[in-house]
């Protein structure tokens, strides 16, 4: 038996509609459609965006990836999931694993990926690219992330504030992901440096109850979901 | 008559089938198709990526964005793109601008968006985000472009030695758009550092003529096409 191939694929960060036309066309020719399972019996965020492409004839598997930082319970459920879908690929099956974002572009798909390979280095991996939030955030600001000959920093935590600090001074754009958790002393930052006005949030970008802040300096508190995203431009290139 | 709509769309960076479901609805739904015009007669980036999508009954016009660095040729190019766009517009026609990878990122999109909206502020303008160059070579290495918690630099052109050495020192992952004309200075940074095993050139992301460029060591001197990629992971993440 042939082995099947196993696709990352990007669904971009919410709109259905931001899946690629490969990537579309490669999910609904998948016999087996994997995503990160949602938590407290939610359907998760990839499973969410392809749920109206998805063909009868599919069977759809969620596979289980904690939301912790202890490195053996993680590589655990990684062994977990890469056992599930090799099985799959050994009988002949292809199988899709929907990425939400881009699947390059600090993806869960990355580990299931490397686990599998590390266990059956003969298993056949492809990935088809997609739009990742620091775009899409942008196209909902209606602004250019990068202009001319802008640097661009993409932090994705912040564990100190000279981290931040070093960034502003390197580069004309910075983006902060997932910035809730830190969101008050970046908020300080901006403030020292006359930045709140150059400053955005997009909470969940492309998604129906997406929303937009600017004018920070009337926000020093937000309570913000997981998918935050804040974009500085530190610097206003002329157009 | 009422006003036609501008759409920015994301074309992606070379396969027509990285376009968008979005985008390629929108394109084909538009009275007119724009894009930056070829030089020296032949077909656009972006317009060789939608050719295949087109429909008989849509009229396309090539604008010309000169290749220059002079603002006052650059600025004038601008306004008689954004001359042409309004003509249609003001006749009702709604209008797609095909941008080759993300219109948000470091696009030719931004200046005609610009320059139309202080012409004429009664504009409207929608923009499709895409597959962008960064995450479209990720995919082509067939490795992430950044994992847990890496930051990340785009640098779009290299001024200073000492601006790369900077970016090598602040993130796990450092990635030089166009980087053909400063290849060799680059390519003697990262011998210096012991990178050279860890970087990988990626030329023509996604197009049928890509090549990608690993082993570095034994490629001192590369003559690169304009749409090159340098992706440098300063340091491996444990995976």
């Amino acid at each position: 038996m042939q082995l099947g191939i196993l696709y990352g694929i990007s669904v971009g960060t919410g709109d259905p509609e931001l899946i690629t036309v490969k990537g579309l066309r490669i999910l609904q020719a998948a016999d087996i459609v994997t995503f990160p399972q949602g938590i407290n019996n939610k359907p998760g965020v990839a499973q969410k965006i392809i749920s109206q492409w998805l063909q009868p004839q599919q069977t759809t598997v969620p596979l289980y990836f904690p939301y912790v930082r202890d490195q053996n319970i993680l590589e655990s459920a990684w062994q977990k999931a890469a056992a599930i879908v090799w099985q799959y690929l050994q009988q002949g099956n292809n199988v899709a694993f929907a990425c939400e974002g881009d699947v390059s572009f600090y993806s869960t798909f990355t580990y299931l990926a490397a686990t599998l390979t590390k266990l059956h280095p003969e298993v056949v991996i492809e990935t088809v690219p997609g739009v990742c939030s620091p775009t899409a955030a942008a196209s909902e600001l209606q602004m250019p992330l990068t202009v001319s000959n802008e640097r661009l920093i993409i932090l994705p935590a912040i564990y100190t504030v000279a981290e931040l600090e070093t960034a502003l001074d390197l580069a004309e754009v910075v983006v902060l992901l997932k910035v809730s958790s830190v969101y008050k002393q970046v908020w300080q930052i901006l403030q020292k440096r006359g930045l709140l006005e150059s400053s955005w949030v997009v909470e969940k970008a492309t998604c129906s109850d997406r929303k937009i802040y600017h004018n920070l300096q009337y926000h020093p508190h937000l309570q913000l979901s997981y998918f935050s995203l804040l974009l500085i431009r530190v610097l206003k290139t002329a157009l």
